[in-house]
């Protein structure tokens, strides 16, 4: 492949530091096009250099103002941190919008810290797949720690389990009854759990519900998961038991507002960080992460040519009850 | 291929009218594998038949409660109901929870409902690309609506609305400032806005803040969105003006408790139905699905055919930096 001198200017500027380039490559990354795949080619060797920490929890917890606490913490002891803040998009115009732009005004000007904030679009492997190529970026840039942010429950969530290497679950002691039951969902990818807002009334019954949930301080007890599939006439309760875990997940009460239990959050990153480097479960999730990348870039790069083959004519087609889809995709695959 | 006889007395089932089928078939449809094929192909053909009714909107909104009450009203019409629940799920043991039992206990033993509870697993087209076959299935059984309602935010909630034919965005007026600003990322899929919870403080004002967040009653309004990408250094901001649009979005005070405004609602959705029988815009909706559902078959296909070629050496190597992923997905795509 001929190189193209705007993605190897990004790729040599990204090496030197620069912050502009670093801007550029992020940007040519996030696009999939195929300059996406030189600075994928030149940066996976990076893989593995920073920790990466996912933030996940429903909206209003206060995830970028911890996030922005993290950064200012890390900041003191000179690391250089990076931070993917996925927003929710608009699938028609594509545009991303940016929630809270203090945790960017009060970094502004250091060049130990580069955000960027990352629409969540509704393509298949839209979110991971770029993710991937962006936190690359950052690792060649050098950045010690990145943080992965996002406001998007469900999928979103998921996908950044899989790309990161620690998952913090915010949460507050306001969050009522339907809230908790839809955690109950996304608790297993927890490795940290933060009771954020914690100079609200009910921080400790928050905490002690988390840990209960988690079967924490009760000798082992089951967590106990019930799957009610109903097919309008059966209703089926499935309980599955869970192994127990080498690392025992913190559930912290903390307040990014008012500045407390940053220290013991910022530790137990830490710990995690030596736990997953010194136990096989390090490895284990960075080849999961490669797994993912791996799938999603390949299926990317096949959506973009299938696309290509489809005629507006086979889908009115469709539209029309003239063609089968699955007989189309056949004819197309073949 | 040869006819699995379980998939074809499932088929032949759910033309029937049997529930127990129409269970079997959503469960088949919903594996993806090769008996998803057969049921997506004797159902494809019923595309169009339902309007289909999708539901957004943060958690905690009420969005249960009000699916079960259009549920009830729909069925005093006569009218047969699907629904199609997403759920978050674990990532790990890929379980579904379903937080909001009262619904489906309301329905119960009622024919003409059939409600289904989906986990949208975080895989590639994972959940979009079996909600069109479960959505085949429910029109072949003859439903004349169908609800999908999900709790997820970013991706899930963009997935539905490539799935629906109208879209209706649940708000509270008790949704802080945090809540509000995501909602303008989201705010283009919505086709009608509902203020549920209307029995508490600030109804006026919340449905005010939606009508001029889309530019109405304002003699058409830009609807600006600001774009904010920050590299370190630079800070631009795009100013986007929108089209004025066919179809003005009501926006809605109701309370799916009490049982108020649910008849406007009802009304508005119809409304809406029509209007997409009556102008193109019905068309280019459906033929939009045709080419999501076809684009995602084919890569759930493709990714699946790919999974299978990739060894466990292969994520060793990617781990170890013998090998860069560009090279390794281009071998194994020749």
């Amino acid at each position: 492949m001929k190189k193209n001198s705007k993605v190897s200017d990004a790729i040599e500027g990204v090496k030197r530091g620069d912050l502009v380039s670093v801007s550029r490559a992020l940007t040519l990354a996030a696009d999939g096009q195929k300059e996406a795949d030189e600075i994928l080619r030149a940066f996976f060797k990076d893989l593995g250099r920073a920790q990466k920490i996912g933030l996940c929890g429903p909206p209003g917890v206060g995830k970028s103002s911890l996030s922005s606490r993290l950064i200012s913490l890390y900041r003191k002891r000179n690391l250089k941190v990076g931070m993917l803040a996925v927003d929710p998009s608009s699938p028609i115009s594509g545009g991303s919008f940016l929630g809270d732009r203090l945790r960017i005004q009060e970094h502004i000007g250091d060049t130990g810290v580069f955000i960027r904030s990352i629409a969540s679009r509704g393509m298949v492997g839209g979110l991971s797949g770029t993710i991937f190529s962006q936190i690359h970026v950052l690792e060649a840039y050098g950045c010690d720690k990145i943080l992965i942010e996002t406001v998007g429950i469900g999928q979103d969530e998921v996908a950044i389990a899989r790309a990161a290497d620690t998952v913090v679950y915010v949460t507050t002691p306001q969050l009522g009854d339907e809230i908790q039951a839809m955690k109950a969902g996304v608790m297993e990818i927890g490795d940290l759990f933060v009771v954020n807002k914690a100079d609200l009334e009910g921080k400790d019954k928050a905490v002690s519900d988390i840990r209960a949930a988690l079967g924490l301080g009760q000798a082992r007890s089951l967590s106990v998961q019930e799957r009610l599939h109903h097919g309008g006439l059966d209703a089926g309760v499935l309980v599955e038991t869970k192994e127990p875990r080498a690392w025992e997940p913190p559930v912290l009460a903390a307040s990014a507002r008012d500045g407390e239990g940053l220290e013991p959050l910022l530790e137990s990153l830490d710990r995690h960080e030596k736990y997953l480097k010194e136990t096989s479960e390090g490895r284990r999730r960075l080849k999961n992460q490669c797994r993912e990348e791996l799938s999603l870039y390949v299926s990317r790069r096949l959506y973009r040519d299938f696309l290509s083959k489809v005629s507006e004519k086979d889908i009115e087609d469709l539209v029309d009850h003239k063609m089968n889809l699955v007989d189309l995709a056949s004819e197309i695959l073949k």
